[in-house]
């Protein structure tokens, strides 16, 4: 696929989803309601309607889609882990964390709104997503809901992203720098466990055979190992304006990544080995042309920074 | 039910839930594990495992005993709310949030570690509660897994805990003090929704019939009014030693509390009404004795204070 119809695509998932999450964040007022927490839900609509490429919810609705499966279902799992990525974001983005001011180009949640609204925020984001994967209108399959919301679970919790953020900040003052594997081991968790999720929710929900699914999941894998060397590499080589966010930041900082731990031309190596890993465990995955998408989504990772 | 007799149940209950949280929050390595966040760890079993009552698991586990189940789905179920719960109180003392510096008479979660500690061992906590829950071990059937899934995404969300959480915040600064109708809606939900979704989650595990169901709904909804009517009383005429945090903060921060809106009579004449109805509740529920420890457990919700 080239990269336009690539583009085009992941454009038109993006605005599908983004349907998606403004229906689920409508909020409509219950009956008997006799009050309502409207910064809050402004605040969470702020961090969740801000656009952006809806990578996850990407990998979901397209690997669903190379399996054959394309109702709302995908669209509504991808919105649920839209919701998570956007939590970590808030929390993320607070000052006893990265204490960032600008996100996508906009003030953070706690700056836009304050620290109390922000972490409440998302708190709120948190539950809402297991809400949406519990819904019969997400799968009428509770087994396969409920398998859903134990896999979301897993990569968001101590032994995924948040596991992996903490892991991020300690690396900052721990008395040596963390090793090759364990940068490795944190960036799986951090940011590689919900991308990896993603993919693997669209093959459940597409009913992948346990070979299909297990190909999948090491193309997820390898996409979210992708993503963050594509990240290190985009922090060492971009500048604040492309980036929408403060750049340089990690080397300032002591932040464990892959360019501190390889160098730009170690770290670069890597992540062609990643892609290549990637696209090996697409043919492996058996689904021919119709992996294109995700073929073209591995390459998009990778050169994100261009 | 003596109160002698109520307080050993309840102890009890709380000892089966201590050692059910105990192995669930283990964390044991796992196989190709490179790295592993202890601090967090460390964080997450300070604020949980610190005792307490454990009111909302006993809720669970007391109503499934009325209606004949006895396993130990009903105190993972307790468990996982329970988790929920620390999660809430580690965000509610952030200094962002109430700026708490004791919490059952030890230092907070982020005064032990430090705020990013605590905000992520906060959110891991709410993440685990809907581990467990997906969890087979909780119970076999996946529509009751999932039904409890969304019910305590329901309790602890926007238009729960969190939200209610949101409210509180608000009213101190509100241009004009809440109305009783408005607290009594922002208590519903602060502390009264996961109250009452524990007495639900263990009529739904003990196959409840809809009448039961219904009334044991009533039962968990005055209960949960109940205890934050106890709470806010406490507040107004407790003292720190008692407390084991800080007392008269209320007043001193114009929080939205029914002792503000009704006076100290006012409160405690609703407070006797609330568990007049808990009790007309568990009548229509149609248990007899077996309901004899939630009768107990409204009275004694009733009497914190003593």
């Amino acid at each position: 696929m080239e990269l336009s119809a690539f583009r085009a695509r992941l454009a038109e998932t993006a605005q599908a989803v983004e349907r998606e999450l403004e229906g689920l964040l409508g909020f409509e007022a219950q009956p008997g309601e006799s009050v309502r927490p409207k910064r809050l839900i402004e605040a969470i609509r702020y961090a969740t309607l801000a656009g952006g490429k809806r990578l996850r919810p990407f990998l979901v609705v397209e690997t669903a889609r190379a399996l054959g499966r394309t109702d709302r279902g995908p669209r509504r799992v991808g919105a649920a882990i839209e919701c998570v990525h956007a939590y970590s974001l808030i929390h993320d983005d607070l000052p006893a964390m990265d204490d960032d001011d600008l996100r996508r180009g906009r003030p953070t949640a706690h700056r836009a709104f304050d620290e109390a609204t922000a972490i409440l925020a998302g708190d709120a984001l948190q539950t809402l997503a297991f809400e949406i994967l519990a819904d019969p209108r997400t799968d009428p399959d509770a087994e396969i809901r409920v398998t859903l919301s134990a896999g979301l679970a897993r990569a968001a919790g101590l032994a995924g992203m948040v596991g992996g953020q903490m892991l991020d900040i300690e690396a900052e003052t721990a008395p040596a720098p963390f090793s090759r594997e364990e940068i490795v081991g944190l960036q799986a968790m951090k940011t590689g466990a919900l991308l990896r999720f993603s993919v693997e929710a669209g093959a459940r929900l597409a009913g992948a055979s346990p070979a299909s699914g297990a190909a999948l999941s090491s193309y997820g894998r390898a996409v979210g190992a992708a993503f963050q060397v594509a990240d290190d590499l985009l922090d060492a080589e971009g500048d604040t304006a492309t980036l929408g966010k403060r750049a340089g930041k990690d080397a300032g900082r002591r932040k464990a990544t892959l360019v501190a731990a390889l160098g730009l031309d170690g770290a670069r190596r890597e992540l062609a080995r990643l892609i290549d890993e990637a696209g090996a465990a697409l043919d492996a995955a058996g689904l021919g042309a119709s992996a294109d998408g995700l073929r073209a989504a591995a390459a998009f990772v990778a050169a994100r920074n261009s």
